[in-house]
């Protein structure tokens, strides 16, 4: 039997315990070109949000009933595709449960390398890359750049301090609370470290001259960081979790701002970069493997636990990649 | 003698005939370098709103009692520079005012081909090269593209249009009222018009997927334009008219939108594209020449009615580019 936590309800506003059900079914056998994989580890991410929700975006939205959506990695059992063999660890969209079907077409290989292999959740995998394209190709960074970076210790924005700083720019994070904001310069190599809980952002900045905000939230914080954009800024919109449990999200941005600065916000999807993953896949692990790029992950222990480690997240209380470790008595 | 207009008072909110005044001064002679310049023609652009205002936008403010700032085209009267004669015409910012005295190196020669020499004024000049580069190099229109265009039968709208066919586009505008609304089928060579006056403007964006936004007006008309993005869109921010009496302007955009279509929104300043202005006059004007750009200006008799031509501006009467003819009585 496999373990599975589905949509029991589309959360309204803030997502509540009551919105996810915890459900056992038999365990499916896999198709022609297909794999049978044993989740070991799963991904607790922002965008899963806006899956939840009714409306399309840019990726159709759950049902309820349906298994989250989630990348994970997992040990394959059964393969009915000559690219993996049992035994492979493998990273995917495989949800959040004990044994996911996927086509092989949709997994990756975890490099045999990297230690510890969850590294192909954050900075080496989706995390990671985000980062890594939102910064590099989106907010095309220049030595002496001022990079703002908003959620600065999640999952991207750990990576996105460490790669401006690798791209020989000044790094400035913004993070809510003293933990967070010590590892912002302590852990992940911030120049200077913002904590919006207790400071005011607009005065913390007086005297920065933004050439890069690297916008993983959103609201209030993003408003702030505007109020300092230098000419020819450029505004990587990554994120927006402030809004993501909004029931009606409000505009937040005045367009006539990019007048004044010569501006430019856009947004991007990591996925449409994924004929280049190999590319970032290879840096990031080397970057990795030399310190250059140093990580921290929050792991919830259970796959029951994930909607906790999921709302916890969206509201702010991870310290690192958010992951859940799939803990099963195995029958 | 030289009639001026100054400011009298900042507008609050929408700018009233009491905000400004008119006076005469003696003619200033020409110092070493500068050129004396009786004034033919004045414009009447958006961007002075701003000047009045006491915050610093990307230019410092005016101050009480200046002329107020605008572009110009007149008549050399007395020359200390050996780039500029007698007789000839030159357009650059002469201020409304019947003598400017301006530095040479702020001038450019109106071009001796160009019938009527106001061109210079618009479709060969200002506005016609935040058209071109605005539309073009912010914008980057790709043949099969839908381009959409607010304020289109305005003194840029009208020339972003047809550069957009020029370009293999589809060019869709927004005017206000039934005579700017036909111009710019009939005239401009939209393919397609909306009265933002009598039409719900998302429903008649429905089925359009917008490739390039060129806004001049944002506020309640974008946020219409927003809802029909296509993916990769990009949202060129030249001017938000819709704004510029607001006394404190609300957001109107929603970053996230950006993330869903992973869409660019840039705003830009003709003048940071200086260096190439006899690029743009050289195309522009051939077009005009061999009528694949038309035009139409809306002139305004007398300087002491350039107040009154500018609020009629803000208040979207102009049809076409809004220019006034100082007439005066010579002594």
């Amino acid at each position: 039997m496999s373990r599975r936590v589905t949509l029991a309800a589309r959360p309204v506003g803030f997502p509540q315990n009551s919105d996810f059900a915890l459900d056992e079914v038999e365990i499916e056998a896999p198709g022609p070109g297909e794999v049978l994989v044993d989740v070991l580890w799963t991904s607790v991410d922002p965008y899963q949000r806006g899956r939840m929700n009714e409306a399309r975006s840019y990726a159709a939205p759950l049902q309820i009933g349906d298994v989250i959506t989630a990348l994970g990695i997992g040990e394959v059992v059964e393969s009915n595709d000559s690219r993996f063999s049992p035994g492979e660890l493998v990273v995917g969209q495989l949800g959040w449960q004990e044994y996911a079907v996927a086509r092989a077409g949709t997994l990756r290989p975890v490099p045999s390398g990297l230690d510890p292999p969850t590294l192909a959740l954050h900075a080496v995998g989706m995390t990671g890359f985000t980062a890594y394209f939102g910064l590099l190709d989106v907010g095309r960074p220049r030595p002496g750049d001022t990079v703002v970076v908003s959620a600065a210790a999640g999952a991207v924005g750990q990576i996105v301090g460490q790669l401006a700083k690798l791209a020989g720019c000044r790094a400035v994070g913004i993070a809510g609370g003293p933990e967070k904001t010590r590892d912002l310069t302590e852990v992940y190599g911030y120049d200077s470290a913002i904590d919006y809980k207790s400071d005011d952002v607009t005065a913390a900045l007086d005297g920065e001259h933004v050439d890069v905000y690297f916008d993983n939230c959103g609201g209030a914080i993003s408003q702030a960081v505007y109020r300092r954009l230098n000419l020819g800024a450029r505004i990587v919109v990554c994120g927006q979790i402030a809004q993501y449990n909004a029931e009606r999200p409000e505009p937040t941005f005045q367009p006539g701002l990019l007048i004044v600065f010569r501006a430019r916000m856009e947004g991007f999807l990591v996925s449409d970069y994924a004929s280049r993953f190999d590319e970032a896949a290879r840096r990031l692990a080397h970057w990795v493997a030399n310190g250059d790029l140093r990580w921290r992950e929050d792991v919830t222990d259970g796959l029951a636990n994930a909607p906790r480690a999921f709302i916890g997240m969206l509201n702010g209380e991870n310290r690192g990649k958010a992951l859940v470790k799939v803990a099963r008595s195995r029958s």
